[in-house]
C-alpha cells in the first residue's frame, strides 16, 4: 500500500487453503480447499475471508480493494472452466454460500446459478440443448436472489409461480412450457422492480457483489444474533464468502446427483450407503418430485462414476478418520464433489462405528470414545418408537423418565394392577401418583400424570423402576369420575391405546412400534474401553433389589444412593408408618417402629446380597413425614362423606384425629421444612430403628460369608452439630449390636451452608455425597416443580438461563459452592470420599464437572449407568489434553 | 522442689493479688483482692488459683502442696483476727465461695460459717451473748454443707425443720428455742450420716477440705458445662476458691447488713441507692422475713457508719468507673465490703449513668457508649409493662414485634376497626391475619395470632406499624365460631381484657398498667455521640409515609427497603389487584394496572416528600400472587356454600373462576417459587406499572423543588441476565417519562447464586442490598416459618445452633457468603453501594458483622433504628480496639 504496509489479502483460492484455516476461510471454505489440494474433483472456485466480513461491518463497505482480488479470481475461474461470466457462449455461472468458522445451520441461504440473465439464459439453452431447462433455471435464480438477496418473501413469488401453472393448466413446475416461463420470468422481474425500486441486475457483476455483501450482513441478522447469543458465539468472528463455479447434473441423462455416506449411518454397518438421482440437480431431490434411487443401483448405471466414487468416499473417510457425508454432482459423466462433512448417525451406527474404527486401526480407542454423544446412548437403553409421527402426537409433557411404552389407559391403580398382572400392556393415567399408587406403576408398561414437575413422586418412583413416564402434562383433563382425559378435541377414554416417550414427553394415540433395546457385543465393548480410562467411579441410585440388579448389569460399582424412604412407602407397611406418626408418645412410636423394622431389615439383607463386595450408600429417612398421610383436601372431604352418610362417631372422631395430624404436619414450603437430618434428631426413634435394621441386615449377610460397605448417609446437615448428634447414635448402636463389620458415617452435601462449613463436617464425617438436586433448590432459590411449572420455560426460551440447570449442574453458580465444599471437605479430611447423587450424576455435562473438581464417583439411575461410564472417560481424556 | 524445679503457688492472699487477675484468682477474687490493695475494709482471706482447680481436675486428687498453703494462710488468718479456727474461744469462721474467671452464675452455692462445730459453736455463742443464735448458726450451717458440699436435698433439711417448728407450736424459725435447735442439729446429723454412711466432719479442718473439694468439682457439674457450653467459655479455665473470714451483722443492734449501689439503678439518678437491714445477715434479706430499710435511713441510726459507706462507694465508683453493686455488712459499729461489682441497671439508667458519667469526666464518650447494651433501649422506644407479674402470664407466643399493649379481644377485624375508631382499646386476636385484616390491625392496639412465625403476615405488619404483636401462639386455640379463645383451663371471651409483651411473647390476663416510652435529652445526646462515631449509614424499612416519619425522627438517613406490596394490599386496592390476577390477557392486565397506577403514584408523591432529601430504596412487587387472592380452602367452602344456598349460576361461576386461578397459582414451595423478578420477567406490565408510578411521582415533586435519590431494587435477582433485562425496562421508561433526575437500579442480594455471581451482576447493578432473612432461608434449607414452628426451639435448646440464625446473623455459614458477595461486587464494581435489609439490620451482632464486612449502611425497623446508630458506634469502637 502506499504507506508501506503490507495490504490484508482478502481472498483465496481453493488451491490455497487447507481444513486449518477454519477461522479465515470458514468450516465450508476450509473443507473445499482441503479436498481441492487433496486433488479430488471440487468444482473450482474461491473464498472470501472471515477478516473481510469484519471489515465490511466495521466500516460498513467493502474494504478497499477486495473487489480487485475477486475479479482476479473470477477471470481465473473464467480460464480453469473455459467459460466466461456474462457471457451468452458457455456462460460461467457460480454458487454464492456463507460459511462460519463455526456451523451456524439456517443462518444463511445459498444463491446457485449466479451469473444468469437475459444473455447467459441462451448461452445455458445452447449448452444445455433445452431452452426450458435454462428459463427455469433463471426464473429459481431470480426468486432465489430475490429473497436471499433482496428479501422479498418467498410467498410473493410463489403466489405468481401458482397463477401461472392455473393459467397454464398444469399441476407440476415441470409442465410449464417456455412461453409460460417466459411470462413468469417476466412477471417476477417486475415484482423486483416494483418492490425494489429498481430492475433486477442484469450485469452479473453486480449480481456477485450484491450477493457478497448480502451474505456480509447475514451474519447479523436478528435470527443469527439469538443463534450466537444462545450459543455463546463470539459476535466478532464474522462469516466467509464462498464462490464457486456451478455444475449441472441435469444436463441429461450422463449427469446425475447425489448424497453418500460412507459407512451406514443408521446401523453402522461398512458399506456404501446413499441416494442419487439421475438428470437432476441438488434442489430436485429436496422438492421431493422425483424419488431418489438407492446408490448401489448407480453401479450399473455408471459404473465408472460409482467405482471414482467409492475411491473418493474411502480416501475422504480416511483422511478425515470419520465417517463422511458427501454431496456429489455428476456433469456429463464427469463427478465433482461439492461438500463434505463428518456424517451425523444414529447412536446405534456411532457406536458400531467408533467400534470398527478402532479394529480397522483408524482410530484409537480414545478417539472412539470421544466420537460417541453419550446422551445419545440412553437410546440404546429403553425402548424407542420405531418410527416417530408427529402428526399423532396427542399432547406432551415433562419427559419424566425415558424409554417408550404403549398399552391401554387405565385410570385406576388397582386395576392397573389386576391388568398388568394378566398380562395386559396398561398406560396408567393419573392426575398425580402419591404412595398409594405404587402398585398400579409396578403392573402398567408406563405411567402419564397431568401434574407434577421433574421430581415428582411418579417420576421419580418411574425412573427407579426404569418405566417410560410422562408427567406434568398439563393439557391433558382428567376426569376421574367420567373416567375420560381430553386433550384438544380428543378424548381417551378407558381402553383405548396410547403409547407415550418418556425421553420427549410425547404422548402419541394408538399403538406404535416399539424397538427392543439390544445391547450388542461392540457396545460391551466400546463401554469396557471407557472404563480403561476413567477415573471417577460410577454408582446407581437404587431403593430396591431389583433396581441394584439392573444397576449391576448395566456396570455399576456400587449403589450411590438408597433412598429409604421407598421402603416405608410399600404396600402393607403404610400402615405401620401411619401409626408411627399418629402416635402419642416415644413409646407408641417405637411400638409402631418395631413393626417396621424386621420388613425394612428384610430389604437391607437382601440389598446387600445383590450388592455383595460393593459399597451401598444408604440414606435415612429424607422427606417430611406428611407424604406417609393422605392428602389433607381428601380427608376433609371424607369426614364430611362420612357425617353426611351416617357413619360412627368412633369412625368419625378417628378420622378427625387424622386429619388433625394431618394438619399439625402441614408446612409452608416442605421443601425447606422437618425433613431429613431435622426429622432424624426432632424424632429419633426413625433414624434409630433404620440405622438398628441396617446393622442387623449387615450381621446376617455377615454369618453368610457376605461382605458389604454400607456407608451410611445423614441427609441435610447444615451444621457439623446435627452430624455429630446422629453419627453418635449411629456408632452406638453398630456397638450395640456387635459384628458388623466396616461401614462408614457420612453426610449428604445439599444446602449451601454445608459446603460453606464442609471443613468442620468433614472433621466428623467420613464421606459426603452431594445432594445436587436440592442444593440446586437452595443456591438458585428455585422450587424445582414450581419453578419447571411456572418459569423455567420463560427462562429458558428467553436465555435467561442457558440451561435448565436441574439437567445440568450450573457450574457458575451451584458448581462453585460444590468446588469449595470439596476442597473444604479435603483440608478437613484428607481421605474424604466425594460423590454426587443428585440427578446431575448422570448428565454428562455435569460429570465432565464432577471429574474436573475432584470427585471420586458419580451415582445415578440404573439406566443411566452406560452414559455416566462413557461420560466419565470422556471427562479423563478431556482432561489429559 | 526436690527436682529443683520452682514448685507453682496454689494460693494468694487478697493483698496479694489485683483486678488483672481474673485468669488466675477468678472475677470474685480479683475484686477482694482489688479492695484489700486500696485499703477498704475487707475481711480478710485469700483465694485458691484456678489453676489448682484445673491440676485437681486432671489429677483427681488434691495437688501436692496446696493444704500446707492452705494451712499457712489459715493461720495468718487467725492471727490478723486473733482468733483459732475450731476453738470454743472466739472461733474464726470462714465462708467459701467459687469465683470462675468469667461469671458463671448460680452455677456454685456458698457455704458459710464454715468452722462451725459442737465444740466452736459455744465461743460463738458466749461472743454473741446469744445462744440460741449460735445454735441457729450451726443449723443453717449443717444444713449448707449438707447440700452443698454433700449434695443431700434442701427438702430433705426443711422437712425435718417443718416438723420441728410443728412440734414446737412455732411459725417461724425465730421462734425456735433452744432445746427445739438442739433436738433439730441432731436430726440433722442423723440425717446426714444416714445419707453419707460417716458422721458430719466435725474437725474443721475436714469442713474446708470438703469444701474446696466440692468447688473444684462442681466446674463440672452437668449445669455448669450446659452453661459454658451454651455460652462458648472454654472448659479449662477452672474455677478458683475464695476462703474468706466471716464478719456478723446479727451480734446486735450495732451490726447489721445491706447492698447499696452508687447510683439509682432505676432512674440512673447519682444518688446512693440500697436497702439495709440492722441487727442481720444477708441471708435474713434473701429469706424475706423482715423488710429492709431505704440505706438512707441508716444516715440517722449510724451515721458514722454512713459516711463510711458514702465514701467507700464513692472511691469505688471512681476506681471502678462504673456503678458499683457493693455488699457490705456491720459487725459492732465496723464497715465490712464484701463484695463490689458493676451494677445492673435498667435501660434507662443506662443511658442515663453514660450520659452523666461523661458529663462528670469519669468516662470519656467511647467509653459510655460501651457501657450500654443496644438491645435494651427498645425498651425506651416502646411501651412496656410497670410491673411485671408472671402469675398471671396464661399463655406465651413468638414475640413478633415488641412493646406491650392492653385492650380488649376481639375475634374480628371489621369489629377491632370499628370499636378501634370508636376509641376503645382492643386486642386483634386471629388464627393469623390476611391483607383483608389490614384496616382490624390499624383499629387495635396489638395483634394476636395462633398461628404463624417470626416473618408471617401479622408480624411483618405490625413491625411495620410499631404495634406490639404475638403470634405463633400455639397453645391458644382460637374457635371464630363461638368467638372463644381457650389457653389451658382460661377461656377468653370477645370483651375479656388482656395484655400482650410483644418483646417477650407474653400473653396477661387483664389490663397491666404500662410506661409509656420517653425519650430524654440524655438519650439524645447519646445517640449524637454514636453518631459521631459509628461509619455505617442507618436506613429505614418503611413501606408507608408514616412509618417513614416515624423513622425519620429516630434518625434514619435514608429507606433502605420500602415494600411495594403493602401498597398493593391496602383497603380498596386489593380489588383492583385481584382484577389483575385474574386478567386474560395482557390488555386486561393492563387495563387493571392503570387503576392501580395513580393510587401507588400518589404513595410515592408523599414518601418522597416525607424523606426529601434522602434517598429511598423502593423494592419492585416481591410476593407471589396467590398471597393477594382469597385462601383456596374459604374460596372452596364459599362455593359449597353458595351451591347449597342456590345461588346464580353465573355469581357461582365466577367464584369458581377465582378458584381456578387461585389453585393454578398454587405453589408447593412459594418461598422458592413464581416471585420477585421471576414475576417480573414473566408478568412484566406489573414492573412497569410500578416504575413508571415511581417516576412519575418523582418528576411530580422534583416539579415542587424537592430532590430525592430513590434506589430501585429488584429483588430475588439469581443470575445477571434476570437483572439486566429488568434494569433496562427500567432506564426505558425512565427515559420515556423524562425529568426523573438521578436514580440507581440495584439489586437484593438474598439467594447463594447471587453472592457467588456477585462479581458479574455488580458489573449491571448500580448497589446491592443483602436480604438476609431469605438469604438465611436457602443457605441453611430452612422455612423460616416452618423452622420456627418445627424444629428451630429443639435445635436452640439442645444446643444445635448457638442463635436462631434469622433474629443473629449466622456469620459461620450465611455470613461467608454474605462476604464473598461483598468482596465479589465490589471487584465487580468499585463504588458499589452495598447495605443489608433483612431483619439482621436491626440487631447489635448482625450490625457488628456488616460493618466488619465493610457494608455501607444497615437498613432496618423504625423502631429499631437507635439500636442500630448505637450498635454501629459499638462496632466502629471495637475495630478500633
Amino acid at each position: 500500500m502506499a504507506d508501506g504496509t503490507v495490504r490484508r489479502r482478502y481472498v483465496y483460492r481453493f488451491e490455497e487453503g487447507s481444513r486449518d484455516q477454519r477461522d479465515l476461510l470458514g468450516g465450508k471454505g476450509a473443507n473445499l480447499a482441503e479436498m481441492t489440494r487433496m486433488g479430488l474433483p471440487v468444482p473450482p472456485g474461491f473464498t472470501i475471508t472471515t477478516e473481510a466480513s469484519t471489515e465490511y461491518r466495521e466500516a460498513g463497505e467493502m474494504p478497499p480493494g477486495l473487489l480487485e482480488e475477486v475479479w482476479h479470481c473470477m477471470r481465473e475461474l473464467e480460464h480453469v472452466r473455459g467459460r466466461e461470466f456474462g457471457s451468452s457462449n458457455r456462460p460461467l455461472l457460480v454458487s454464492v454460500r456463507s460459511g462460519a468458522p463455526v456451523s451456524m445451520p439456517g443462518m444463511m441461504d445459498t444463491v446457485l446459478n449466479l451469473g444468469l440473465n437475459g444473455e447467459t439464459v441462451r448461452g445455458l439453452a445452447q449448452e444445455a440443448g433445452d431452452e426450458r431447462f435454462a428459463l427455469d433455471c433463471l426464473r429459481r435464480f431470480i426468486q432465489m436472489f430475490g429473497n436471499v438477496v433482496s428479501g422479498i418473501a418467498t410467498g410473493d413469488f410463489e403466489r405468481i409461480l401458482q397463477r401461472t401453472r392455473e393459467h397454464a393448466g398444469v399441476e407440476s413446475d415441470h409442465h410449464l412450457g417456455v412461453e409460460d416461463l417466459r411470462a413468469l420470468i417476466s412477471e417476477y422481474r417486475d415484482l423486483y422492480a416494483k418492490r425494489m425500486g429498481h430492475p433486477f441486475p442484469e450485469d452479473p457483476r453486480d449480481q456477485l457483489i450484491a450477493a457478497i455483501e448480502a451474505v456480509f450482513r447475514s451474519w447479523d441478522n436478528p435470527r443469527a444474533v439469538v443463534y450466537r447469543r444462545h450459543h455463546g458465539i463470539a459476535d466478532n468472528l464474522g462469516t466467509a464468502v464462498n464462490v464457486q463455479s456451478m455444475v449441472f447434473g441435469n444436463l441429461g441423462d450422463g449427469g446425475g446427483t447425489g448424497v453418500v455416506f460412507t459407512r451406514d449411518p443408521a446401523s453402522g454397518e461398512a458399506r456404501l450407503y446413499g441416494e442419487y438421482l439421475q438428470n437432476a440437480q441438488g434442489e430436485d431431490v429436496v422438492a421431493g418430485i422425483r424419488t431418489p434411487r438407492p446408490i448401489l443401483e448407480m453401479k450399473d448405471v455408471m459404473p465408472d462414476v460409482y467405482r471414482e466414487l467409492e475411491r473418493i468416499s474411502g480416501v475422504l473417510e480416511a483422511h478425515y478418520g470419520d465417517v463422511q457425508d458427501i454431496e456429489f454432482t455428476v456433469e456429463n459423466g464427469e463427478l465433482f464433489v461439492l461438500q463434505t462433512r463428518s456424517a451425523k448417525r444414529t447412536p446405534t451406527a456411532a457406536v458400531r462405528i467408533a467400534h470398527d474404527m478402532v479394529t480397522e486401526g483408524v482410530i484409537n480407542r480414545h478417539e472412539a470414545l470421544r466420537r460417541v454423544n453419550p446422551e445419545d446412548l440412553s437410546i440404546l437403553l429403553h425402548p424407542s418408537i420405531d418410527v416417530s409421527d408427529e402428526e399423532t402426537v396427542v399432547v406432551r409433557g415433562l419427559p419424566a423418565s425415558p424409554g417408550a411404552a404403549s398399552g391401554r389407559v387405565v385410570f385406576d391403580s388397582d386395576e392397573a394392577e389386576r391388568r398388568g398382572a394378566a398380562g395386559e400392556r396398561v398406560i396408567l393415567v393419573r392426575p398425580e401418583t402419591t404412595p398409594d399408587d405404587i402398585h398400579g406403576m409396578v403392573g402398567a408398561q408406563g405411567i402419564l400424570t397431568n401434574r407434577g414437575g421433574m421430581t415428582c413422586h411418579a417420576a421419580i418412583v418411574a425412573r427407579g423402576m426404569g418405566k417410560p413416564c410422562v408427567v406434568g402434562c398439563a393439557d391433558l383433563h382428567i376426569d376421574l369420575a367420567s373416567g375420560t382425559a381430553r386433550a384438544g378435541s380428543l378424548t381417551l377414554r378407558d381402553g383405548d391405546a396410547i403409547t407415550i416417550e418418556g425421553s420427549s414427553g410425547a404422548v402419541y394415540a394408538g399403538e406404535m412400534d416399539l424397538v427392543e433395546p439390544v445391547l450388542t457385543e461392540h457396545f460391551r465393548t466400546f463401554l469396557s474401553w471407557a472404563d480403561g480410562v476413567r477415573t471417577l467411579g460410577i454408582r446407581a441410585n437404587a431403593d430396591t433389589p431389583e433396581d441394584a440388579r439392573v444397576a449391576r448389569d448395566f456396570g455399576a460399582e456400587g449403589i450411590g444412593l438408597c433412598r429409604t424412604e421407598h421402603m416405608f412407602m410399600e404396600p402393607g407397611r403404610l400402615e405401620a408408618v401411619q401409626a408411627m406418626i399418629m402416635a402419642n408418645s416415644e413409646e407408641e412410636r417405637w411400638n409402631a417402629l418395631e413393626a417396621i423394622l424386621p420388613l425394612q431389615r428384610t430389604d437391607f439383607v437382601e440389598l446387600f446380597r445383590t450388592m455383595e463386595g460393593l459399597p451401598v450408600t444408604i440414606r435415612l429417612l429424607d422427606p417430611p413425614l406428611h407424604e406417609f398421610l393422605p392428602d389433607l383436601w381428601e380427608l376433609r372431604e371424607d369426614i364430611r362423606k362420612m357425617q353426611d352418610s351416617g357413619a360412627s362417631r368412633a369412625d368419625i372422631a378417628m378420622k378427625e384425629e387424622l386429619y388433625s395430624r394431618a394438619q399439625s404436619l402441614q408446612e409452608s414450603n416442605p421443601m425447606l421444612g422437618l425433613r431429613g437430618c431435622r426429622l432424624g434428631l426432632t424424632r429419633p426413634e426413625i433414624y434409630e430403628m433404620q440405622v438398628r435394621a441396617i446393622f442387623e441386615a449387615m450381621s446376617e449377610v455377615r454369618a453368610h460369608g457376605i461382605e458389604i460397605l454400607p456407608e451410611i448417609m445423614i441427609p441435610l446437615v447444615s451444621d457439623v452439630r446435627e452430624f455429630r448428634e446422629l453419627a453418635t447414635m449411629v456408632r452406638r448402636v453398630a456397638e450395640e449390636i456387635g459384628n458388623v463389620g466396616a461401614y462408614l458415617v457420612g453426610t449428604m452435601i445439599e444446602v449451601p451452608r454445608a459446603c460453606v462449613t464442609a471443613e468442620a463436617i468433614a472433621q466428623e464425617a467420613e464421606f459426603f455425597s452431594f445432594g445436587t438436586n436440592d442444593l440446586t433448590q437452595t443456591v438458585f432459590g428455585f422450587s424445582r416443580d414450581d419453578a419447571e411449572a411456572k418459569f423455567m420455560h420463560h427462562y429458558l426460551t428467553e436465555g435467561i438461563l442457558p440451561d435448565n440447570p436441574f439437567a445440568v449442574l450450573d457450574e457458575p453458580g451451584v458448581g462453585v459452592l460444590v468446588r469449595s465444599g470439596v476442597e473444604r471437605g479435603r483440608s478437613g479430611r484428607v481421605d474424604l470420599k466425594i460423590g454426587i447423587c443428585g440427578e446431575h450424576g448422570g448428565d454428562p455435562r455435569s460429570i465432565d464437572f464432577c471429574h474436573r473438581v475432584g470427585m471420586d464417583y458419580v451415582s445415578c439411575s440404573p439406566y443411566r449407568i452406560p452414559i455416566a461410564r462413557l461420560a466419565a472417560a470422556q471427562a479423563a481424556l478431556q482432561g489429559r489434553d
